[in-house]
């Protein structure tokens, strides 16, 4: 059964408090190379059957109507079975 | 300046209340081929210079100490400017 992976993540010219406090507690905790985290959310989907282009266009439209929220989340990546796929249809 | 993605998932065999209601949302709205929606979190690092050896081992360390609860969440990803290097050391 393919597994379909959706990254979304805060866009950069948004703040992120839970990446700059995140940041900073690597500071305090003496890993202070480690800077400007960010944070998003991963999404395992499992998909019945083949992943056809029909699938992906789907997989796309709940990616970017439904998982994510467009106003301050970007859709960054896709992929089937551990193969990015093209974020936006072609 | 290399960009680290550390990937951390609830672990399979714990109930995911926040994937559950996305799975049924996903069916309600007819997007029902997709199931078993699991939420994890994706985390982007910036490190200065280059990533060595040492650097490697220690954002394992940071990705299991302090980004993951080892309780109940795995790292299951980590790559260095899209280049997945092992999430334990070999």
């Amino acid at each position: 059964m393919p597994t379909i992976v959706v990254d979304v993540m805060p866009k950069a010219e948004l703040l992120d408090p839970q990446g700059k406090a995140t940041s900073g507690a690597l500071d305090r905790l003496g890993h202070g190379r480690f800077h400007d985290v960010r944070i998003g959310k991963r999404f395992e989907l499992n998909v019945d059957g083949e992943v056809t282009a029909e699938v992906l266009a789907e997989v796309r439209t709940v990616a970017n109507e439904i998982l994510s929220n467009a106003v301050i989340e970007d859709v960054v990546a896709i992929s089937v079975d551990g193969e990015a796929v093209a974020v936006e249809a072609q």
